[in-house]
């Protein structure tokens, strides 16, 4: 089998190296290339790319670069997938790389969602920049596959009095500093997924002809909030505390944020504060990350689709967080 | 089998009154209710639907009246299937529409689409407009089926030297007073239904399982415009003229109504032809409406669905207008 020729925009980001890393290892050969920013070419991360045998190809993302795909273009001829993985901020930046791919005669797109099950618009803001970018690839008939992972296990690690788990815990993710907070009752079924395991599944996804223009859903498994505290519970030993937060009181602690958006200031901690709290308004109290919904807005089962398809269980990956040997997500995977 | 309950609002518009035949007349026993504007129920198109047995059910769409949703909970509780089949001024009353629907307990909200296969956005805005409806729909976690049906076979009804087809050709449909007007280079392949046949493919869908939480395109055939052209200067012995718009110059054509349409200006002959050049383009342009690329957009074909299910041919349709039976569109159907 010749092998499949993946370019991927992001490819030193979170999710970026996890596909990186789950393509790299998979039994399906790929053949993968980075497109990286002509300012990023020289940094550490990339030549690491270049080391484990990737192409680096330079993209320039900004909206000028955009304006001539002459280049990008070219870039592109041959490749089969192009994967995009990019953070809320980034989104547009796909527009032109979706027009360019089409234009080189990609065979599949992989827009940049990689997150949880939600309806397309009204509740999570950035899910609706996703969907803008793929009502414009099915504007361009370019063939695409969209991937959502769930949510991810490191946004339910509790913090614990011993302080054994501080160091994956990140601040926005599960909004450390003050007590550990469930959303909703904390009895809302969620599909959760551990970030080595994204990779993992895209390789198999996009290797996969049943899932060209269409959307899969893989993900680990499907917990409460509440089971996970009780499963740390039981594997650390250590009482956790817990603070319930339901729908109105989400809402109310969602920062504002559209004039600093539209005035492009950049307060990120309120952004993000922002994006993470309507996440836990979908995932607890409007109940959308499970795989029920996710059927019924027309996403393929991964389960189904993959029955052998094993991933990092909660417990397992809690268990890793005890033994000290977890990764705190954004730091450098490479 | 118990008779499925349906309420339709629209049921005296073009579409609506197809579906209204399709449903009395089909095998499949059906209860049907019309949703009618309070300042509508004594019209005579109204006293008809009542005489066919149909149950009359006043709602009101004005934007005040939508606050105020207990009444309009009340009146679809014990409905199956809600079915919206309005013009494109009057997409947003679906929103509350669908809301109540979802809280009454219906099980399947057909929105108003019925039309071409295009994109979600960017083409053809009214399109655009469905897709809003769809969105809110799929918040609401509404069962529903989108219907689509192409192009009206009317919209390619030439004008003969003979005078013999002006009595069904409707003036904004078919670019009438000036010469035929072609889109692009007349060979691009269009799925064409009956006007009639809408409502018994409407009766079939709804009645099916499988197209639940589903987009389905069906149709009576796919013709060319050339072909369409060809089939009626055989069939009337008459030579037809022909005027070819191709992408730019329909593009030119495209009133710019947005200023009209946020001043509320009514304009309406100027919107209708923007719709109508975005739909030409759409259709003979960008190619988009044909099943492969409703397959792509995950449409399941009808043809696949229902392969006894036979429309009205293109051809039946012409021979009943040279034989002086057939409808003009927009006459009262009741």
């Amino acid at each position: 089998m010749a092998p499949i020729k993946v370019a991927i925009l992001g490819a030193t980001g979170e999710t970026g190296s996890s596909i990186v890393n789950g393509l790299l290892e998979s039994s399906t050969p790929f053949e993968v290339t980075a497109l990286i920013r002509p300012a990023s070419l020289t940094k550490p991360k990339t030549l690491d790319l270049q080391n484990r045998g990737m192409t680096i190809i330079p993209y320039d993302t900004s909206a000028n670069a955009q304006q001539d795909d002459e280049q990008a273009i070219q870039a592109l001829r041959g490749i089969d997938v192009v994967i995009a993985a990019v953070g809320p901020d980034g989104m547009d930046a796909q527009l032109a790389l979706a027009t360019a791919a089409k234009a080189a005669g990609v065979q599949r797109f992989v827009p940049s969602f990689f997150a949880t099950a939600a309806p397309p618009r009204g509740v999570v803001d950035v899910r609706g920049k996703k969907e803008d970018v793929l009502d414009h690839v099915k504007k361009l008939g370019l063939g695409y596959t969209v991937i959502d992972i769930g949510w991810w296990m490191h946004g339910f690690v509790p913090a614990l009095p011993s302080g054994r788990t501080e160091y994956v815990r990140v601040e926005i993710l599960t909004m450390k500093g003050g007590p550990n907070v469930l959303p909703g009752n904390g009895d809302v079924p969620t599909a959760v997924t551990a970030t080595e395991d994204v990779g993992r599944f895209v390789a198999r996804v996009i290797a996969d002809e049943r899932t060209l223009n269409k959307m899969v859903f893989v993900y680990g498994e499907v917990v409460t909030p509440n089971q996970a505290y009780e499963l740390m519970e039981r594997l650390s030993g250590e009482k956790i505390e817990r603070r319930y937060l339901d729908g109105p009181e989400i809402m109310a602690e969602i920062p504002d944020v559209k004039e600093a958006l539209a005035n492009g200031e950049a307060d990120m901690l309120a952004i993000l504060k922002h994006h993470v709290l309507q996440y836990y308004y979908s995932i607890g109290v409007r109940r959308d990350n499970n795989p029920e919904y996710a059927e019924y807005l027309g996403y393929l089962d991964g389960k189904k689709l993959y029955p052998d398809l094993k991933g990092v269980s909660l417990e397992e990956f809690f268990q890793s967080i005890l033994d000290g040997k977890a990764k705190r997500p954004y730091t450098n995977h490479s």
